[in-house]
């Protein structure tokens, strides 16, 4: 090593000792004669004495090797927020190891910039970025998380296989990113959008216990948080059943949240999804706060309010909201229009218990007066409506309930709230799919809530095709704090079942055995009973490190549309690349032509 | 879970206890009544006795759930081979859980065709070839090996961090496999062939200890052993220099090895490339037994055999050769000439001293007399020469100590020979790096031997581009049995040595820029010094599985030419799918026009 001691193991036991340190100048305070370098290693910081005349090349995130002598910091000068910060290095000789050219932020914790920096120029110099303590500390903890989670892993004896990248393209929801087959021109792998299809051959394998901290690829529009490359806590298991499975996922966020000093009470709360549909309006609630739906389609049955002669009414109590400003209310309804609403119908409750607002003059006089405790409003409050289809109403009262939480800081930061929502719907209209900007699979009306692959609940193994409106899925998805962070489902291990489910879908016979033939095939051999669950890891260690987005627990993240402003990638290729890539192959024989038909 | 127990787990311990199992029937013999089952699951193999009627249904590899008693076996019947051979389950009560038709290959160990299954057929249904306890096995060691190297990476304080794989396009020695950008249409992707270039930008980030088991990507014709995807342990480091590397890949080697209860003696012996080159022929010597060169070159000086008038003569003996028939040494012949070579000049020394052989005529009294002594071979040995350019000669001879040592079963396969090669060339011609089937990177006359990224040794850092021949590298090879099983070096940290090593290998400043300005402006603020070593994780895994290739230890590989029998990967993609991806994107304005130069 290139030097004795880590920066910011020193302490008062080690004055008097010689060391060699080796890091970067965190910052200079020069002082007549001598300079105070704080010098930061990974360890952490320690104050070095340097002679004037050294110094001069000392500019900040300069690389130096110092050699000096640990001392007691004279009388007063202690620094109580250093682990360091009673000892100093002094006696030194200064050696540049590498020069730092003027900074493109500054990068010390005591910079007057630090953390206003914008992210593009954060992600071009990522590695100025990382050298930051809170970036730092968020991949660090990442590692910490991978450790905790496998140690969980292999006490319960799962065994880690890597499974293929460059494989097959089958759908799962999403567009998958294509590599052209030099050595078979004309074809092309698929990168996976998750190991799904390998895992469950793994158990038609035997291997019974199977984990991966997987590399997954989709090729989406990078709406929000997401990213063309992620990584999925995978996990998949041969003859258990839906609590075996919760009860590990537990084992690891129990040991995960641990590495924080959060102790989560178990065992976690378990939802159906309809009632997380039909409290939250989400089936992905955020526990964290109280403010619940309440379901008013019987109590305004007979409303004179044409608006409200809907499938379903609905509303969410905005508590202290009758002090809204005319403008506020008026926000609320665009934010309402740009989630695909109409607007957004509300009263006012004053104190004196008269409703105001343009609905309150709407609606009956009973209705009036029965509506506060209906809702279990009190004077002061605003009660926002939404009048729709159960489905889009319930989304619109889930998000306003969010939105009213963030906006009157409603939301304990400090706690944590985890939700299992079990009994999800097995099928729902392909059209809602394709709504929520998922790409449905198959060609019939209905389309998977999970994946093909998951079961139907026993009770509805027989009536799934006839019925699937009505088959509740075999699945189960770990929420906390609003946020689904993982999610499963035992799985189809009959040939004859999963043909069925691909009926329901609209996959014809001949694509189900182009796509999933292999898996078919397969089940034909002896498959054990099997499921499994995915933990979405950027996302759960974002929460873990209180961040604001996946991207700051990934060391080189992309920014949008799929673009890394560090290597400038995606790039253009050469001619030669092109060429012998194969991409523009034409076959000779017809049988081929399939393959370059979009050319 | 829908068992009890394990079947495995079962002793006499057990005896009167109910449980439940789950498992696969690995055979059945029908025995007068009732019929006797192996039943396997992950954890081994218990027996069970059920009644005829019930047995119909078992065929070979059908998923059964048992519920029976735990018994121990009749007097005389226990099978001391079996660790559940002491006990049977009685009274049983048998569910199917899922059929099995009839099997392309049988699975039992006990089957007459086990191990005799052709590797394609074994791909294609890798499910069933993966239930065989040797296969199942080669998988669970692996990732036995991971938790064993984590562990220690983990001890040192190293960090995991995942790199990207949807990267910049950089060779390094290989072609890059390519994924169009949908949403930067003319735009690509490459697959990174190592994460050289992230786990340097992670030092300059300061987190000064890294590792990853990380996928890598080379588009390669696939000679041999090479699948598309592979794995290596990637570890890189700061203020770290050759020791430090080099004891830390003992310390993780010595750690895997113990898996297989194999003590690696410490240190692991170090050798000098030109040493191993000189005494062995190569770069990865076998040291698992003596045969070596012998140079031959000032002995010959004044030959009158014109074919030893050349810059390097050299010679291995092989031990017992002379009873070599001579169909045997024309074999040789061809081996030498399919290397490339034009024959293998051999004598063989008779019982009485005399040598014969075509060679021994044409060589001098004086030559003939001292040629045993100077080669150290004694009566009854053959001598192979050599004579060529001391690189060629050398190679040829080197792959001929191999082989004989192979065909005379010199190598004690139950031994391990580890050795360090240090002090590489920096660089070699480019020619001949082309000629051994690696993409020279660059147009210069120089390509380097490790990577455009590795450092010279201090005492070249001055002269290496000014006398390339002569600059040896700051790598380390670690060879096992012949293997090269890791690779790793201490790492060029200045811009401005990285641009003369550059410069040597022909790299333009352009072209420099093009491809690693983001690592040469990164080096502009402060890079420490660093180093780090990749193991090739699946040569690494087959060599402690025993097994012929690294085809053994990973879940589902590729066969020739990048191949997936199982999915029949790489496929064709619809119209729809090569129209999104933009592959055919034709730019509108003129300075893009590069994207598709090659269409």
């Amino acid at each position: 090593m290139l030097r004795t001691h880590e920066a910011g193991s020193l302490r008062l036991t080690d004055v008097d000792s010689t060391v060699t340190l080796a890091g970067w100048v965190d910052r200079r305070r020069d002082h007549g004669g001598v300079a105070f370098i704080d010098l930061r290693d990974a360890s952490g910081i320690v104050q070095v004495v340097v002679r004037e005349q050294d110094a001069d090349l000392l500019k900040n995130e300069t690389v130096v090797k110092v050699t000096g002598t640990v001392s007691a910091r004279p009388e007063g000068n202690a620094n109580p927020a250093l682990p360091t910060g009673e000892i100093e290095i002094v006696d030194t000789t200064v050696e540049v190891l590498s020069e730092a050219a003027p900074l493109p932020f500054q990068v010390s914790d005591h910079a007057e910039d630090a953390g206003q920096v914008g992210e593009e120029t954060r992600l071009k110099y990522r590695y100025l970025d990382l050298r930051r303590s809170g970036p730092q500390k968020a991949i660090r903890l990442r590692s910490e998380a991978n450790r905790a989670a496998r140690k969980v892993l292999e006490d319960h004896r799962f065994v880690e296989i890597e499974t293929p990248t460059m494989t097959r393209s089958t759908p799962e929801g999403a567009r998958d990113f294509l590599v052209p087959a030099r050595l078979r021109p004309g074809n092309w792998y698929a990168l996976p959008q998750s190991p799904q299809l390998f895992k469950q051959l793994l158990q038609v394998a035997g291997m019974e216990r199977y984990y991966q901290i997987a590399r997954c690829y989709r090729d989406e529009d990078f709406r929000a948080d997401r990213q063309p490359e992620f990584t999925q806590l995978d996990i998949e298991a041969s003859f258990v059943e839906q609590d075996d499975i919760i009860a590990l996922g537990e084992d690891i966020l129990q040991a995960i949240w641990s590495l924080i000093d959060v102790e989560i009470p178990r065992p976690i709360r378990r939802m159906t999804y309809r009632e997380a549909m039909e409290r939250y309006g989400s089936d992905k609630p955020d526990l964290r706060f109280d403010i619940e739906l309440t379901d008013l389609t019987a109590y305004f049955a007979d409303t004179p309010f044409r608006v409200f002669t809907a499938p379903y009414v609905g509303a969410v109590v905005y508590p202290g909201g009758a002090k809204l400003a005319r403008r506020t209310l008026d926000g609320w309804q665009e934010w309402a229009k740009q989630r695909g609403a109409k607007g957004l119908a509300y009263v006012l409750i004053q104190e004196d218990g008269t409703l105001t607002g343009p609905v309150a003059k709407n609606i009956s006089e009973a209705e009036r007066e029965g509506l506060a405790a209906a809702v279990g409003a009190q004077p002061g409050d605003a009660v926002f409506f939404a009048a729709d289809k159960p489905k889009a109403a319930r989304a619109l009262l889930g998000a306003a309930r969010n939105e009213i939480a963030a906006r009157e800081g409603l939301i304990d930061e400090n706690s944590w709230s985890f939700v299992w929502i079990v009994d999800a719907p097995m099928f729902e209209p392909a059209a809602d799919a394709v709504a929520s900007g998922d790409v449905a699979v198959g060609e019939g009306a209905w389309t998977a809530v999970h994946h093909a692959f998951t079961s139907p609940k026993p009770e509805f193994l027989d009536t799934f095709d006839t019925d699937p409106g009505e088959a509740l899925a075999y699945a189960y998805d770990i929420v906390c704090n609003g946020n689904e962070i993982g999610g499963g489902s035992i799985r189809i291990h009959r040939r004859d079942v999963q043909e069925r489910v691909f009926r329901v879908m609209g996959i014809s016979q001949e694509e189900a055995q182009e796509k999933f033939g292999f898996l078919l095939e397969a089940f034909k051999f002896g498959a054990p009973p099997h499921g499994g669950i995915a933990f979405g890891w950027d996302r759960v260690v974002s929460l873990l490190a209180g961040a604001e987005s996946i991207r700051e627990v990934i060391a080189f993240p992309k920014s949008g549309g799929g673009y890394d402003p560090l290597t400038d990638a995606p790039s253009q290729i050469t001619a030669q690349q092109r060429a012998e890539a194969g991409v523009d192959f034409v076959p000779e024989d017809e049988d081929a032509e399939s393959a370059v038909a979009g050319a």
